[in-house]
């Protein structure tokens, strides 16, 4: 379980670091990257963990987010994982499409060949990562998490936050694929992830999840009114009305003129991080 | 002197724009970004120049600074053009090295062959500029300008800056090269752009300019302890000295263990632009 620094630099006060480790629930060589607040130097911070959305790794949102300076203020940790297992004998989409196969794990399960052999993103963000920070960074209290994420990451947050309520204080998402056994995005991933029987894709569907989900946790969403994939991926209109049959609430903000991009997430990044802060810090 | 604008994109309540432009002075096509902040809707705002480090664009300081946080609060434009001269036809360094040719205009007027035809960074920056973006920008006061920049463009800013003090109210500048004519990087350069007749290199030497500077600007200056550069190609005592010396006040802080990269830049982005408001807005 043990982690490689790749590179460690200061940054507001704390550390910008990477680290490379051997995945047993990927068998893959993962690398990941996680941001120590000033704080961590004095006492054990808590974490939030970022999700990444299509084609992206662990570094467009250490670079493009802005988030560290936030997450310096509230002295909370950041981990960003890779989105997909990486390297030499992984399946990757034969068409070399973005939006399946390599950066595109939809931080699920993967039970069909070939991908089932190594695409199980959802046990390594939920099972074994949080095991291998709290050996490499004894700093954090992986005890007290939260989790966000853009797009297929948004997706990722919210459903491994709905389906693990007990393991995070506060779930939010920028651009989230809400309902992903409805747009194209999400059934063609899942048809091959998971499968062509679609009861089994219910359980990383968002709004399903919603529907029966015991118990509740504070959630945010923002959405850009000007993101070219609102309409035909993202329907963010169908978690409002999953989160009202459910009796579920969900803090939906449209944002006016905002795309798809990380000048959009870096514009909204405060206030996503005083929302985590808040659960983290009174847990 | 038009402008077509390649992409805009709505960031912090403002606007994120990249503009090309047949620029005269240069004999070729320049993109540069401006960040126009949220206040630029009401009324015309003033503006800082951010001139990049060698082989950068105009894109890295857009992506990953963090600036436009800080330019919407205090209603501040901000402008990055390109670090030289681009395209089919323009001289580059035979061997292809990052520090001479494209991406390494060091912001002065080249008075040798090839060089001369297209590397007039600093008649761009100074004059053409500020004219196009008058013209393109009416949302912008270019009468009321600071100038910053990193590096190569630290040593750029410094520079212009320390040269035009009609035109910037206020020079800062992260990680720079101070004295170009007494490091590797700026005699490489200068002996190709400006001849190796060395009494024409003090022109463009900010610790020179320092000590026949008759007219005083506030100067903000971070340097990280850890930059690897530091001891090689900035120099950073020489500009303390050069201070001393010739009575001009530069406040240079010394950042423990902060390196040469962005993260170190995002870091102190705060108070360079805290700084610069203070005398943009007074203006």
């Amino acid at each position: 379980m043990s982690s490689d620094c790749l590179s460690s630099v200061k940054m507001f006060g704390g550390e910008q670091n990477r680290y490379q480790h051997r995945s047993n629930v990927l068998d893959c060589d993962m690398v990941y990257a996680v941001y120590l607040p000033p704080q961590a130097a004095e006492y054990r911070v808590p974490v939030v963990y970022y999700l990444s959305g299509l084609t992206c790794t662990d570094e467009n949102f250490v670079t493009k987010a802005g988030a560290q300076c936030y997450a310096a203020e509230h002295g909370v940790a950041v981990v960003a994982p890779d989105t997909s297992p990486r390297g030499e004998g992984v399946a990757d989409d034969p068409e070399g499409s973005y939006d399946m196969g390599l950066g595109a794990g939809f931080y699920l399960n993967a039970t069909q060949a070939p991908w089932s052999a190594h695409y199980q993103m959802y046990d390594y963000i939920v099972s074994e990562l949080p095991q291998v920070l709290a050996e490499n960074c004894p700093q954090i209290d992986t005890d007290c998490a939260a989790i966000m994420g853009h797009s297929m990451g948004g997706h990722g947050a919210l459903t491994i936050g709905l389906k693990n309520p007990e393991r995070y204080v506060s779930l939010s998402a920028f651009s989230p694929i809400v309902a992903p056994t409805q747009c194209p995005w999400g059934k063609k991933a899942f048809t091959e992830y998971l499968g062509s029987n679609e009861s089994d894709w219910a359980a990383y569907d968002t709004c399903a999840l919603l529907a029966s989900a015991t118990e509740h946790r504070p959630i945010l969403i923002d959405q850009g009114t000007a993101d070219n994939f609102l309409e035909e991926q993202l329907k963010t209109p169908l978690i409002t009305a999953a989160s009202d049959a459910a009796d579920y609430p969900v803090h939906v903000r449209m944002q006016h003129g905002y795309d798809h991009s990380y000048y959009f997430i870096a514009s909204f990044m405060a206030d996503h991080f005083r929302f985590h802060a808040k659960y983290l810090n009174a847990h």
